[in-house]
């Protein structure tokens, strides 16, 4: 079995974007411009928030984070990414999710610039990402797809078994795979909730790649032999024996599942870092666009 | 054996099309009014538009055709769908494909006003519909759904093996039957020329449909007894015992599969007819938005 390491992978990422940055700077241009809109006081959203912004300071970026309290209107949260729209000074930026129940979530996704949506959430850029065409890809899928791209793994032809069928994760990563690209050519099988027998739909998967917000779902029973798997899920899950109060619990039964696995993603240093670095690369895109 | 009468089911839904029209005239107001720009003389093609303006004398729409020469040039054809994007006696409008190979069909797709796009094939619209929001669906799929939907298919954790990842038929089909409603909520299954062990995959489909452009591709050692099939594929094949010179010919060798569905699709009077009223419906849709 060999992990799939998302931190030495993100940084290398990292370091590439660092370089264009500097070429950038030297040729006297400002540097590209994130912005992060924070609502509520959510610890795991304030968590992420801070280390994009941290990912931001090391390739050299100049980030923004606009921290909102979560009783504020719908119409406040409306105004505040209407301002980044027409702001020239910000590239791109992301809402962070979820939030509160109040604000309707698609209607604050609908009202981000297209051209800012570094997130790839918007109608307009998950079309362009399904046709093949430009676009801000959807992070996590892509950092997905750039683990693949740079361990050298093989999904041309492969059955790969998506759970999770949500709009951020599930779905766009069954389209990615399955296009004419490489990685792709996948033959891919979106399973989910009201899925029947799917612990034998596991099993024939030559890739498993789990985001259906369960936590330790798929046991060393759903896997085949040497296929890769990869964990999106993580859950915090209160442990008094950790300092914080809390350990992140992935959808996969870590342990149990690895040794059957030729490639695996641990909860921590695996998916989540490359969905950062995808980020970046996304606002990098943003910047050279315009 | 039971065939999904594509022709009955079209002729319902242009009935309950036409009742909402003739309220819509009861009213004093115009009618619905499609548009359709034809380049060329491909016979296919031409035949599709003058079977697609027909449906709207049926149901009291009002149609334009406006055919160009396979000649013009890209940017004649941009000019069109420039005027047609601000008319405002036209609520929708389709460009028919396939184009001369000189004019790129993603910048044509690209031009057309999103709001007009009654094809659903822009990035909004087909963002939207992956996302679950509000708006034109592509044509053949919903065509589809509108069958499952009419003769009482059960989808709900079914297994369906879409042969096909086109953007205009595989993908977005792939993605309705996969979400959260009804129909749908089917394990979904996207396979494709790369695919390995296809035979043993379409055996193991409840719901089988096929739009991989190969005449009689799928023979009854594909399909497992009892399963429903759609059939999108059409294709013109010289046969000099019929007047016009051809027969179309499916994707499914209708002979061999027909004794072991549940439900199956026939290459005339199946799928074409259920896309051309999904046309209408989107017509009628861009109507009442305005």
């Amino acid at each position: 079995m060999q992990l799939l390491d998302g931190t030495s992978c993100s940084q290398q990422i990292r370091q590439e974007i660092a370089k264009e940055v500097d070429e950038i700077k030297s040729n006297g241009d400002r540097p590209p411009h994130l912005a992060a809109i924070l609502v509520g006081n959510d610890g795991a959203s304030q968590n992420y928030v801070a280390m994009k912004a941290r990912d931001c300071d090391e390739v050299g970026f100049a980030s923004t984070v606009i921290s909102m309290k979560a009783a504020i209107s719908e119409k406040e949260l409306l105004d505040k990414i209407a301002d980044l729209n027409a702001d020239n000074d910000i590239d791109g930026f992301i809402v962070q999710l979820p939030l509160p129940a109040h604000i309707d979530e698609h209607k604050v996704i609908l009202a981000i610039d297209p051209k800012k949506d570094v997130d790839g959430f918007c109608p307009e850029n998950v079309g362009n990402m399904s046709l093949g065409l430009p676009t801000y890809l959807s992070a996590t899928p892509n950092g997905i797809m750039e683990l693949f791209r740079r361990y050298k793994i093989e999904t041309e032809g492969k059955h790969c078994v998506v759970l999770g069928r949500s709009n951020i994760v599930g779905t766009p990563m069954a389209i990615l795979l399955s296009r004419n690209t490489a990685p792709g050519n996948a033959t891919v099988t979106i399973a989910h909730s009201r899925t029947e027998g799917l612990k034998e739909l596991c099993r024939s998967a030559d890739i498993l790649i789990v985001a259906i917000g369960k936590t330790e779902f798929v046991t060393a029973d759903m896997v085949k032999e040497g296929a890769v798997v990869i964990d999106v899920g993580q859950t915090r899950v209160q442990d008094s024996s950790k300092k914080s109060g809390f350990r992140n619990v992935g959808d996969v039964d870590f342990e149990s599942v690895k040794n059957k696995c030729s490639y695996i993603t641990y909860v921590t240093g695996g998916v989540g870092p490359m969905t950062r670095a995808s980020l970046l690369q996304n606002t990098l895109k943003a910047y050279q666009r315009r």
